[in-house]
Parts: C-alpha cells; structure tokens; sequence
C-alpha cells in the first residue's frame, strides 16, 4: 500500500510543485481570489489530488466523526491514515482535573455495580428476616436473631430467598413422573389404581417441549417468594387447634402444600401426555363452492 | 386464491379418483406394500400432489414446527392453511389445572414486575432512613422519624434518593458559565481577573459533544448517592470546634464542597473549550524511503 502510493508519488514529484492544490472537502484551489486566510495541510499518505486540504475543511470532517463516537480517532476516509491532532498544553490544574474525571468516570461503572449488588443484598436480608418472623412468629424469631451471632445473620438471612429460588428450580415432580410411569407396569397393585400411568410418552421431544413451556422464571421467581406465605396459611388453616408450635404448624403446612401440588401436577401433567399422544390433523373441510363441482 | 384451488380442482377432478395419493412428507403412495397401518389426511386447500399426506408425517412436520415456537400454531407449508388439530377431551380436573397453569402464568410476569418495584422501593427507604442518621445525627433522627407519621415517612423516605439523583441530573455548572461567558466581556473587573472566560466558543456541536461525553449515568447515580456522605465528611472537618449542630455542619459542608467543586469544573470545563480550539490537524511526517526519492 505504502510503496504503492510511493510510486505515484515519484512519477507525479516533478508535476506536483508546479500543480496547483485542491481541497477535497471544499473543491477550492489555491488561486482562488476569496479564499484568504486559510491554511493548507497534508494530513495523510495520500499523493495527488486527495494530499491537500484546507485546515478549517478537515477541522469540520474531525468533528462530524468525534460527533459519531466521541471514542473513535479521526482517519482519513481514502488511505485510512490515523490523523495526528495536536493541542497546545493546557496548565497543570486543568491536566490534574481532567485526569480526576477520566478516573472517576471509569471507577463509576463498579461503584454503580456495587450499588445494584448492595440492593439486591439488602432486600434479600430484608425479605429473610421477614419471612422468619413469618415462620416462627415474630417474638421468638427476634429472640433468635438477637442470640445469633451478627456475621453469621449477616449470612443467613440473604441465603433464606436465595435457597427457595435454587430449591424452585428443581424439578422433582418431572423425576417422580418418570419414576412412576416406569413402575406402574412392573407392579400390579399399581395398574389397577393408577392404569393412566401405564401410557408412556412416545415421542419425548414433544414432550419436552410441553413441559418446559410450564416453567418461566417469572413463575419460578413468584412461587418461590410466596412459598413461606402458603405454608403458613396452609398450616394454619390445617392445624389451627393443635398444640403445635408456629414453626411446627408451618413446616407440616409447608409439606402438605407440596405434596398435594406435587401429585395435583403429576397427575395433570401424564394426562397432557395422554391428550397429546390423541392428537390427530383433521381433513380440511370442503367448502360449498368445491362440494357443487 | 381459493378460486384457483378450485379451478384446479374442477380440472383434475375425474383424474383425481382414479390417481394413486402421493404423501408430501416421504413420498410414499398408497400402493406401497410396507404402507400398513398408514391414514391418509387431507389437511389443506392443496389439492393435486400435495393434497395428500399420511396422518404420522403430518404429526412429525407439526412437532418440529411446534419445537421451534409453542405459541404459533402450524400451517401448510404450501398453501399457508392453518392445520385443524383436535385431541380427545381431558377430564374436568385436569382442565381446571391447566386452566389454573395459564392464568399463574399470565399473572406470574406482574407479580415478579412487584418484586423488583418493592426491592427498589425498600433499599431507596432504607437508603433515605440511612441518610438521615448520617446527616442529623442518629439520636435526632430517630426522634424525628418517630415522631413523623408513619404513611408521610413511606412518602418522605424514598424521596431522599430519587430527589438527590433528579437534582445531579439538572447541569448547574454548564448554565453558569455560559452566563459568565456571556458577562466577563461586558464588566471590566472580570476581564481583568479571568481573561480566559473572554474566550467564547466558536463550534457549539463540537462543545456539545465534549460536555456530554462526561456526563454518564453511573457517574450521576454515585455521585448523587454520595454526596450525602461527602457533606458530612467536608462539614465535620471544616467545623469541627464550631458550636454548629450536626445537621447545620452537614449542610455547610454540603454547600461548601458543591461551591468549590462547581468552580474547579467551570475552570476545568473553559480550559478545555480553549484547548480544543487550538486543536490542529498536522502534516504527516514524510517516512525516509519517500524522502530518498
């Protein structure tokens, strides 16, 4: 590229001095009566009529670029040489303070991280201490907090929300599907009450498929955040007159809220297989124009 | 279009009992020997060769249709028909659940859109209640939290932040010396003291582009949310032994470091404007093997 641009260059050397310069921006010449005053520079490799141009003309080619992206250098558009743009030295206070904001405005990206992570953190922590009180009741989950160590709390707390969503996304109602539907056929007492169970999906692409369209993470997020209010409902609706303790009546509330949506899922779910395995693409109806021919 | 099925149709029609069907999926005919068990369907508007297509190709084409996207619903490749697909009825309980299913899933979405709102509504309170300890002294602000109305504090509280961010946004600094480059040519005690704001910018988009380029909005958001810290700090060193309270310190030191900083940047900012407006684009150095020519 650069020898080429040589050769033109040697060929065209004894022309050149005597030709007279052309702008590419502007299309001026240096003969030109009006144009006074203005500087003429050769910014790049390129030899012949895209060596000159005006000062002022290539000032306003750089800004339209700076304009596009403040971050890109200024080349030139022929033979793509980078620019060489100088500036007179600014004093030491201006140097200091532009090096001051160059470094705030990289530090800032990771202090705004920081911000995001720190809520996020504390509204998990809220959310768990919250969700313990839900739990346990309010006096003596406060007993307890206070008799923790603060680290330690520090700790427990965020990780409450955290394990209900990792627990959400396990998907133990699929397994024990599986399990089932392989076991129903080996044991007898089994077939006779469960015989939907003896269907095995066929074609488990399409099953696939129909199960994961069950699951978003919208749903996940939800479930999981409304899990410690469910099974304290649920506990207390159940075992409202027992004599166990708040904790106790949520746990087993808990339990029996799971188990009852796992076998009511389980049980959806192998009829959908069962439905889908009777799917069948109808005949197109004729229409009555067609029925008359 | 459909007339033109049903020209087709008329044209072909005599021929069409007595042809063999030809499935458009694998080719098969119905003459084929190994073809046993094999329904034939008509699904579409096609008539002619791709009239016809067996029931478990179809099934397949539909699968693979379904796999790329559930919610579209499979058409005819050809004539664009939407296929009729019908499956046998689920039991009533099984169509409540997935009627159930749907509606979570349609809510799921808003619910999570809740979580995040509290999660920022929380961490901006407890950010405000923070704040306040910080900058009045934790004893006053409990007493004056305390004795605020609970619902005025939900209001008040969150504002904190939201007010602070909202105010670093408003460019204070940018009015300001564009009034005092606008003034310091008019009085002459200006001119004397700060000779560099006579200097006025001639390119106002390339000015844009510089000032913008600073303004970012993680540097706004951690700048917002520190200032409160940086008040405290500024006012607590600059009026240690004053008989000032400690939200009086506060806001002197608040003011104090917006003043001196809103004048280095003005300082900072007008240096730059003259900086750039020395800037030069310069010749590019002849390299040696063009200067041996």
């Amino acid at each position: 590229m650069e020898n080429e641009n040589i050769g033109q260059h040697s060929s065209s050397c004894s022309q050149e001095s005597s030709e007279q310069k052309h702008c590419w921006v502007c299309f001026g010449t240096d003969e030109d009566e009006y144009e006074t005053n203005r500087d003429w520079v050769s910014p790049c490799k390129c030899r012949g009529s895209t060596r000159w141009v005006h000062q002022s003309c290539v000032q306003r080619w750089v800004d339209e670029k700076l304009k596009e992206n403040l971050s890109i250098k200024a080349h030139c558009p022929q033979c793509h040489t980078q620019y060489i743009i100088v500036y007179d030295e600014v004093n030491c206070l201006v140097r200091i303070l532009n090096k001051l904001d160059k470094t705030a405005n990289q530090l800032c990206p990771f202090l705004a991280a920081g911000v995001v992570v720190s809520t996020l953190y504390w509204s998990a922590a809220s959310y768990g201490a919250i969700t313990m009180m839900q739990v346990m009741g309010e006096r003596e989950a406060i007993t307890m907090m206070e008799n923790t160590d603060s680290y330690m709390l520090l700790l427990v707390l965020p990780s409450i929300p955290l394990s209900l969503i990792l627990c959400k996304t396990i998907n133990w109602e699929e397994t024990l599907l599986l399990f089932v539907q392989r076991y129903t056929s080996h044991i007898p007492l089994l077939r006779t009450i469960m015989p939907s169970f003896l269907c095995e999906p066929i074609n488990s692409s399409a099953n696939t498929v129909q199960f994961n369209s069950v699951v978003n993470p919208t749903t996940t997020l939800c479930a999981a955040l409304l899990l410690p209010t469910t099974a304290t409902v649920v506990g207390n609706l159940l075992f409202n007159n027992s004599s166990y303790s708040y904790l106790q009546k949520t746990i087993l509330g808990g339990l029996v809220y799971i188990t009852v949506k796992g076998v009511f899922r389980i049980y959806q779910r192998q009829h959908n297989v069962i439905k889908e395995k009777t799917r069948k693409v109808i005949d197109y109806p004729e229409t009555d124009s067609e029925e008359s021919n």
